[in-house]
């Protein structure tokens, strides 16, 4: 499994019989990890976003169900089984949108139904979430490489939210992309969105972009229209929380607004994204469930508010963008163009038969 | 000039022999007024955005001439002059963007000019500074009422940042707009971007709306996209710090981008601004100097760090949104319509006449 070493920064580790998570919250006024020893911590930590990043809460699900398997191992065949099934029915709506999640659960599945003891299906399922951070690791590199391709060189390059090491085990998603082109010399410029309301984009991407050497500037949400249509954006590139049949995609809070105004400016709009992104069970976009989360995230800051008290918030955790509006879709298995509900249909074909 | 009662909020108001402005910074956390006895501390105030808004900062600039001419009144005749203008020079400097600023030290300059006694000079430009507070209520009441008329029964109104009592002297720009409608009983909502990154559409226009009894919500900048889309909103209403004579509108940073998506949604788009705010001398929008902000305004909210330490930041407090992507200008005079470098030249024409 460990064939290849384990990249610098980790959102998900499994070490010492504990699952430690870096805390994303507190980034960059503190680096902690938090550390998981029971599934319910797991579940919490997804719900809390303490991890963050389809990918990387499909991995630290994965861990959760062997948690969930070592604390019931010792008990009988069925009660095991129907408790770790509880976990996973658990775990899998601790975040309704990234797809990732419920993938994970899906594989954990599969092994409880077909290994009836504890002892050896602990075991298997141990590996299976082992299998699972590794493949995510080399879907990260492979995405990377092949998204490298379409960024010229000097590249100005729009990104919006996470997408790095802190949201997938590996390089990222769009922003392993930029990884890979700063690593052969391509000398890409990153304007980082803020990505209003947790700033995902001022305190975690623009860490990762600071700690790699690579040159950026954050500006607030709604500036990035200026940018575009001043000529500064050669690209914009993002990542997907779930992918429908037809392309649609639905990313963190303001990707739409993106694309809109990539379009308008026929500025390339590019979706990094596993495979496993991909949901061939939402036929479009409306299929797909919206999460909203709590007041408190557009009204406060730490312990700061900053808006009238009592008001009414609108705060969808994320947006769908139309398909009509993405250039590509880089998966790891290479890039998709449009009509993408063909290539998408092929390509889950494929993955489905492996 | 008391022919009326002032509004109920006033940014901007002078009692007692000082100047007493409401000081935006703190709002909603504290309603604190910050009282001005010296023109240096209005300069400071304006820089700082203590006052902001356009109109409520030349009608607090005008009052700070005044506090300059009693400070030198006593001196001779040449020296008052000369002091007065220097005040005048810097005063002018503290914000670069909102054209009433400098529309109200020329009102100020003309009466150097034209009278020499420093005594007497005080006096008129005291009586002048009350004639542009007193101008602006009227002018903002008067918007309000030409507004009013293109706000349908039962409108989902989208608005961003303030342009309420707190920017304006009277009512408000947009927001008298809002007010005036919902004093018709048109029963309108409000949509209210949070306006990053002084987040004054969920300080202070949610507060506002609130005390005036209005239904609300608030949202992060980018998820205005969302609502435009859905069919949510079935207007914008936005003020302008400074209107081109082609017709393009710098405002807040975030109008331009929610210019975009009303045209792609085909949402009527307004802009409300007092004739004021009109610059005949800058031909289009290139020609308007965008004012860019410290990062901290964007890195910190109070004293937390929101941001990786040290990362570069474009501020922009402004953006330029394209006559093509306005509707109409809603202005004491009427409504204008496009072509609109044709009606505001004529509308300028008057306004120069009066």
């Amino acid at each position: 499994m460990t064939d290849q070493k384990p990249p610098a920064v980790q959102a998900v580790a499994f070490e010492d019989g504990v699952l430690k998570l870096i805390d994303q919250r507190f980034i960059p006024q503190r680096l902690d990890r938090c550390i998981c020893r029971t599934w319910q911590q797991v579940a919490r930590a997804i719900q809390n976003m303490v991890v963050r990043g389809a990918p990387a809460i499909g991995d630290a699900a994965a861990y959760a169900v062997f948690l969930a398997a070592r604390q019931y191992r010792d008990r009988d065949a069925q009660s095991f089984a129907r408790l770790v099934k509880d976990a996973c029915s658990a775990l899998e709506k601790a975040r309704p949108t990234a797809v990732n999640l419920g993938w994970a659960i899906q594989r954990m599945r599969t092994i409880l139904q077909t290994e009836a003891d504890p002892h050896a299906c602990t075991e298997r399922i141990r590996r299976e979430a082992d299998a699972i951070l590794w493949e995510d690791i080399r879907t990260s590199r492979s995405m990377s490489e092949h998204g490298a391709r379409i960024v010229p060189q000097g590249a100005r390059i729009l990104t919006h939210c996470n997408t790095g090491s802190l949201a997938v085990s590996g390089p990222g998603t769009a922003l392993g992309v930029i990884r890979k082109a700063h690593a052969l010399g391509r000398e890409p410029f990153v304007h980082v969105d803020e990505t209003r309301p947790r700033l995902q984009g001022s305190r975690l991407t623009a860490w990762e972009l600071m700690q790699a050497g690579i040159p950026c500037r954050i500006q607030v949400d709604s500036a990035s229209a200026v940018l575009m249509r001043k000529g500064q954006v050669d690209l914009v590139l993002v990542g997907a929380d779930r992918i429908a049949a037809n392309g649609d995609t639905a990313n963190k809070i303001g990707t739409f607004m993106l694309s809109v105004l990539a379009r308008a400016y026929e500025i390339p709009f590019y979706v990094v994204a596993p495979v496993s992104t991909i949901d061939g069970a939402s036929a479009d976009g409306d299929a797909i469930e919206i999460e909203e989360r709590p007041p408190e995230e557009v009204t406060t800051i730490g312990s700061v508010p900053i808006a009238a008290a009592g008001v009414d918030v609108y705060n969808p955790a994320f947006d769908v963008t139309p398909h009509e509006h993405i250039t590509g879709i880089i998966t790891e298995q290479g890039i998709l163009h449009p009509p993408f509900a063909s290539g998408i249909r092929d390509l889950l074909a494929e993955h489905a038969g492996k």
